[in-house]
């Protein structure tokens, strides 16, 4: 068996041999010439199809990923491919032969850390990618603090933290209550990912401290109850999993992502996956006034403190653009439909509706979705404050038992 | 750079040699054993918990997969990861540096055949899994001969081919339509998928001869008007692509797979994914009776003759079905809601509603489906028909111009 490893190896090592020379090549700029060698042809032609405004923005954005199982190293992977410019990953598990059953890590590098061996494979696969590993648990005191510390490293005028985004693929509950405690305490706007227990269905939230639920507004029962869930485990037990639900949550978490960083299509704010009907319920939650975690309310009284400033900027930018829009007529030969942009505008809005026009010879997969009718919203406002009052109720009968 | 490679795969080789003894010892024998060793315990996992009855199914199942792409490799690896039985891949390009953006393949590939590379890649994930590397196109005379006779080998007395499934991860029509012709001549069923060229949507869809629209009953307009599509291409322009919508699109697709084989939840006849407003609609399309496909039109006729006796033996397996639950209760202590089964039972039914009961301490991820009211399927059979209908007059208006 080793032996035949070691054939890999070497026939590994002859192909390194007769790697083409320009691989050293590659350029910090990311390149759109359409040639065989250039990594990033295909993710700069979404720019040339005006699908994205500005690919290269992505070199400038930092996404931690906490958990690197099943989901958490298909995302790391995925942002690694498309030229993410820094990745921070937190695990404090090793790689079993018991994980193979997912995509991402191989049979040799059992014993590994899941961060190093995630760094091994991603600085293979892409090296402008800036990695960091910490293999650390979060949920411990002195893995909270290195955690919050490392988030908050590198924090610019922009931004409090030094990260853009947080991707929790974590397995647990008490874990995604930590990474929602971090988030809030940070205002850090995040993406939470789940697959059930049962392997065939799974969801992805973002969630923007003050502005959306945070994870404890509504929590799940398990949580709501207090009872400790790890003595929900037993002997010889464990949870299904699947490459396939994994990869496809992953998919839509990443996708998500990069709507959000890069600023085009629709960010879900809910989006669930049954892959026994192939059913994709979505869903809006508001911030619950009632939540038990103090910072989370704090951000909600920041947040409508700061609406009518918020309100009075959304209605200018529009003006503006709308008037900017009348003044510069996009070229009547400008079949890409490219127009300048002004370099420091920021990205205020999740929405953007791609242009319609496609160069000749091209076209769209499906048609474009306003044509149908909306999925109907499985949770309407109302309802969900009926939700809200009736876990409250269900909790406090928990609480006083 | 190459020193840094090099390196890399000197610490590969020390991860090598810390290998666990354990891993040369894996059964062929699917163990459901819940330790850390198992590479098969999380999968053996969806038998204990009633998703599926018979896992270890697998290992007699057969899957071609056409063109080893962004989603053929990502399928490829998710159905080695599920321990495939065999797997037969086929593509006639090589690895280049451009396809870095997508999953699976790995910088030091590149100049390898694909077929090749991710029979490297695969045989080192899962030893159990037969590989069968065919690097050839399929749309040229002698590439679709190799193709059919490879289909056809080891074909049994239960099935006419030797394949159990044909995936179809190509990235243009001319393969598409060899695709169907060869399915539709040996009546093998098939999925195909595709991502669009601007990247941000993607689809999968069901064939069975006879039974549901093949390939050319409702051909896309570019396939209808006979345009070869590469002269649609231009110097300089490549399509887009993205890790996460073809992550998606190939684990939808395999997951798809895996419940037409193990029988289990509902087969999707079409899943579309519209990734900017994270829309996925669905339908079903009948054949054309009018299609352009000699060898369709045969199976149609066949489907419709054997109609009667499929409805008998429906009913009599139904009735059958009924009578044996009445006579066989499941014991009350039976948590797992397991079942015995009659090993020599066929797979005819796409269609099986997972049992309700979850073990204690396990919730699911999602209500189910039931619960929500269904998306609105896109075309309704009359609709269908009166589109085929036009298609069929914008055809005869072409080939008569």
């Amino acid at each position: 068996m080793e032996e035949e490893q070691l054939h890999a190896l070497l026939r590994d090592l002859d192909a390194l041999k007769q790697r083409p020379d320009d691989l050293g090549s590659i350029d910090r700029d990311m390149s759109a010439e359409v040639v065989d060698s250039n990594p990033y042809s295909r993710l700069m032609a979404l720019q040339r199809m005006g699908v994205v405004e500005n690919y290269e923005r992505i070199r400038d954005y930092s996404v931690a990923i906490v958990g690197i199982g099943g989901v958490g190293s298909v995302a790391a992977e995925m942002l690694t491919r498309c030229g993410i410019g820094r990745l921070l990953l937190y695990d404090y598990d090793t790689v079993e032969l018991a994980n193979m059953n997912r995509l991402f890590f191989r049979p040799e590098q059992v014993g590994m850390t899941k961060t190093d061996a995630a760094v091994q494979t991603l600085s293979g696969i892409n090296p402008d990618v800036v990695l960091e590993s910490y293999s650390l648990n979060i949920t411990t005191v002195k893995g909270f603090e290195t955690f919050l510390a490392s988030l908050k490293a590198r924090s610019s005028h922009e931004r409090s933290t030094g990260v853009d985004l947080v991707l929790s693929c974590v397995d647990n509950y008490e874990a995604r209550m930590v990474v929602n405690q971090a988030c809030n305490e940070l205002g850090q706007t995040w993406m939470e990912s789940g697959v059930s227990e049962d392997a065939v269905s799974g969801h992805i939230q973002l969630l923007v401290p003050g502005e959306t639920a945070c994870f404890a507004c509504a929590p799940p029962l398990v949580v709501a109850s207090g009872v400790d869930e790890r003595t929900l485990k037993r002997e010889g037990v464990c949870a299904a999993s699947l490459p396939t639900t994994m990869g496809v949550v992953a998919g839509l978490l990443v996708q998500n992502a990069l709507k959000y960083l890069l600023n085009f299509g629709q960010v879900s704010p809910y989006l669930g996956y049954n892959s026994l009907k192939d059913y994709f319920p979505t869903m809006e939650m508001r911030p619950n006034p009632q939540c038990s975690n103090p910072a989370c309310v704090e951000r909600q009284k920041e947040y409508m403190d700061c609406k009518p400033a918020r309100d009075a900027a959304a209605k200018a930018k529009m003006e503006a653009e709308a008037s900017e829009a009348n003044e510069c007529p996009v070229h009547l030969d400008n079949e890409w439909n490219i127009s300048v942009v002004d370099d420091e505008e920021t990205a205020t809005s999740n929405v953007r509706s791609t242009p319609d026009i496609l160069p000749e010879g091209l076209v769209r997969e499906l048609p474009a979705a306003d044509l149908y009718p909306e999925p109907p919203a499985t949770t309407s406002s109302s309802a969900l404050d009926d939700d809200l009052e009736e876990l409250q109720r269900q909790l406090d009968a928990l609480n006083s038992s």
